[in-house]
């Protein structure tokens, strides 16, 4: 899992700086801005492991999280306006990010023996919910509740999963074409403004 | 238990509709509208199994819930319109929905061990937090905290309950009479708009 | 521990109080004005403990917490101008709190087996998240990404604590010399209007 383990890290990194630039965005001080940043990158994680009880919650017990979220506070009240120039280095990385976590939060919620509807929805609040609770400490209603295909995207790439692993495919093979399908849900989304209709 | 059962996952789709109706008039795409059926329909009580300690939370373990909210998500996205015109008898689901998850959040936690008091308390939790929740994750003041008399409703019936049982009535006849009462005073508080003081 | 024992209830009682007054600017009803000071009284251990995995979480079996807050709630529904007034005794009982409850956290995060930095953030967390649920609650940004340095008090305590640790000093002195800190930054800060740097 050593590849996986990098990705996680850097989507981590990701999260952690586009939380940090949300709070710079907002006027926040630095703790503000380091709780956003906390918020948006272990958030979708922590209530995932609270949910199915795997407590304490993974980055606790898990240090690297916390220096890798750290570093992204760090470079961006040194280097926002550089990061913001970033934004499509930044957002790939995002967008890996949301595809490893989906995929984490999916296989952690199996090993805890929870059904696979189950497994699909929590590996989207790990992905999703980070940014959920940002916006809702930062007062504003959650983006992705109104104009965004991504949650949509880590369904789909869940449900391809629990498939594929139903027809017997590796775990590994399944991994792979759940983050290629997420990954490419998302791109084609935000190239040919995919949009979910409205409730 | 079966009668609470059927009643429970009324409540619950009630719940999950009035969430989706929520969704609809602030124009949230379907994403949003699922995640805000979700969380009405099971915010109070993955909330109160959380501070109970009971993990995973009961959603996640008994499958049913998941495909009642689904059914109320998909109702609600075909035939919204027509949903809500038949405001009252929603309401009345939606009224049994709150007696019924008063009794289950009571029940659960004296199973769990804690006091009387401790379970009143969480009984109304789960009966009325997940529209806490979804007030908040929909950028609004929650509406309970402003003008409505249920939550009082479900502290009286779970005080009642708890006096019911100290005084050796059978849980079926204390069980009764805490919904019957939740419901009464509910229905009278909105004909006769009883409203609680200001603080 | 009699003397932090005390302590503790003080911190709760002032944040309780301090929970229902901002219920009574808002034009909270009696029950909103309960749910807001109890989230600001208990809302930053209860998420310490769920994060941590101490379930019950600790108000639940430790039924003082629960009297002192229904006292906080009955005083200032029954005398809230008068606490109004009062804002300079409230604030030092503040100040005692926003410090015991940092220390309590960060005990408990250490003796769950968890390192120092983590303790050093659930210190934090304990003491300032009740202020933030409250705030989010109310539909507010929170205070504290603003404007106000004492979370940073919070982590600065909480750092010189683990640090006297690590240099063999005993708890006591260690936590004394923690307090001490915490109210110290926390009433200069007030005095010199001391602000973080923005993000």
């Amino acid at each position: 899992m050593d590849f996986f383990y990098v990705l996680d890290m850097l989507g981590t990194l990701a999260f952690a700086i586009s939380g940090a630039l949300t709070a710079r965005y907002k006027k926040f001080d630095l703790f503000g801005a380091a709780v956003i940043a906390f918020v948006t990158a272990i958030g979708g994680g922590t209530l995932r492991d609270v949910l199915i009880g795997e407590l304490p919650v993974g980055w606790l017990k898990q240090g690297d999280y916390l220096w890798v979220i750290v570093t992204g506070i760090t470079l961006t009240f040194f280097w926002g306006r550089y990061l913001e120039k970033m934004r499509h280095t930044l957002h790939l990385f995002d967008t890996i990010g949301i595809a490893v976590f989906t995929l984490i939060g999916l296989e952690k919620t199996l090993a805890a023996g929870l059904s696979a509807p189950v497994a699909i929805i929590m590996g989207t609040v790990s992905a999703v919910f980070g940014g959920v609770i940002r916006d809702t400490l930062s007062n504003e209603t959650p983006l992705i509740f109104q104009r965004d295909i991504y949650a949509t995207a880590c369904l789909a790439g869940g449900a391809l999963y629990a498939v594929l692993i139903y027809l017997a495919f590796t775990p590994l093979t399944a991994a792979v074409a759940m983050v290629a399908t997420i990954m490419a849900i998302r791109i084609l989304a935000i190239r040919y403004r995919w949009r979910l209709p409205q409730a």
